[in-house]
């Protein structure tokens, strides 16, 4: 297949990679900023770098709208794509309506809309293994659906099909498993480093804690600490040695509580 | 080395078998619950499993006390050593200075108390290599430190000597990092769990989002999501979603503003 990448972004450079990598060919690669689409066409075989969105001559078969959520709908205005073109975004969070409703305002030729979501954090440069990157698709039309299907089957073992209110549900719980998580992590190494200690120290058991926490039917069945142990006079030692930092603070108490309140049930 | 266990849960089990690995004996395993000794002792060569605590006529080397932060009064109170016995206690928050008062108060023989504090999260059967596992040291004694030092490098590649102030606030970071992580997987597999949504399609992401944030200079340097990237028309509508429950809507508002205070700054 001859793909378009709308966007020059972290997740455009990991499908266009992953793409060429299954065979297929990516022939253009739009970014506003053209030295962005020519770092990204600088890892592929045959890519044209682009600035502007008009793709009327174009002739490939799929065009992936990878471009961040606040950016779509003026893209999507200025978009100009061939007759019956396949137009696949790959947001955790726009619904496929939303992408619709924007091609129908702003585009008189018929396009078809579908979704093409990687469910993973992706980075730039940072290489990682696409088998293993759960891709959500979604689209009204049952011939894009399966040939989306097919395609990210030839990238990865596990494809789904979500509907946009089912990617919203799993976007917030994302949020809670990474991105709330993640920024525990920091929260941690910044109580360590405030008195000298190396982070270092904690790899492991935080290594372990999600080893864990995934490998069992529900990880609630193996929460430890302070709060599910009900041991109030940790619970006040911490809260007393973080009352200085009231970020800090906050949040502790209110992870306990949550956490109580949850094994109460 | 002759190696008794006052203890027979997970830290204790974990102990025993490294401790053996490494070419100690384990000689007496001690739990209020026969039983518990018993099962403990079925793993070890030689060891005796006992429900009383008088080791007057002991001959270990070494006395690990690895009960419950709750059970550590009343097992010093009634705990009987030999003469000059050396004491390590394997709790993370317990302080040194804590064990000396508890013998000092019950026991008329000279004691060495001492920390020897493995900082992971074990759970009895789940086999993980020691070797990852860091050590934490604390003795007023340097030839005991010196003693517990290298015996912990024996089983482990990272040992360090950690004061109890130090060992408190590591202890902080671990509830951080681990316990308050651990329960936000449990939100988020509830989250997807009540839609009908297989939690398995969010393990990539959430292993990745670990791989990645102990991977980088410190884990703030790659926040993503809605809140760091004030996408508040986002935040609104995963607020919304989640007013029906009380619980998570405050667990998300207190991480989203915690968030957005740490990279305001």
């Amino acid at each position: 297949m001859k793909i378009s990448l709308i966007g020059a972004g972290n997740v455009a450079w990991h499908l266009g990679l992953a793409l060429e990598n299954a065979g297929h060919s990516v022939v253009e690669v739009f970014s506003r900023d053209i030295k962005k689409a020519k770092y990204l066409t600088s890892f592929l075989y045959n890519a044209k770098p682009l600035n502007e969105l008009d793709f009327s001559e174009s002739d490939a078969d799929l065009f992936i709208l990878s471009v961040s959520d606040n950016a779509i709908p003026e893209v999507c205005s200025k978009l100009v794509l061939p007759e019956n073109a396949i137009l696949a975004h790959t947001s955790g969070t726009k619904s496929l309506n939303d992408l619709v409703e924007l091609m129908e305002l702003n585009h008189d030729l018929p396009v078809e809309c579908a979704v093409f979501y990687p469910l993973m954090t992706f980075t730039m440069g940072v290489r990682l293994d696409i088998q293993t990157v759960p891709f959500c698709i979604e689209s009204y039309n049952p011939a894009v659906r399966e040939m989306l299907v097919k395609l990210a089957q030839q990238m990865s073992k596990t494809v789904y099909l979500v509907s946009s209110d089912e990617r919203k549900v799993l976007h917030i719980g994302a949020v809670f498993a990474c991105n709330f998580t993640n920024h525990l992590l920091g929260l941690s190494r910044h109580i360590l480093d405030k008195e000298g200690l190396d982070f270092e120290l904690l790899k492991p058991i935080i290594r372990e804690t999600i080893r864990k926490g995934l490998g069992v039917e529900h990880p609630a069945d193996v929460q430890t600490g302070p709060a599910v142990r009900g041991d109030t006079s940790t619970i006040k030692r911490h809260l007393g040695y973080l009352s200085a930092d009231e970020d800090l603070y906050k949040v502790y108490k209110t992870l306990t509580q949550s956490i109580q309140e949850w094994h109460e049930e």
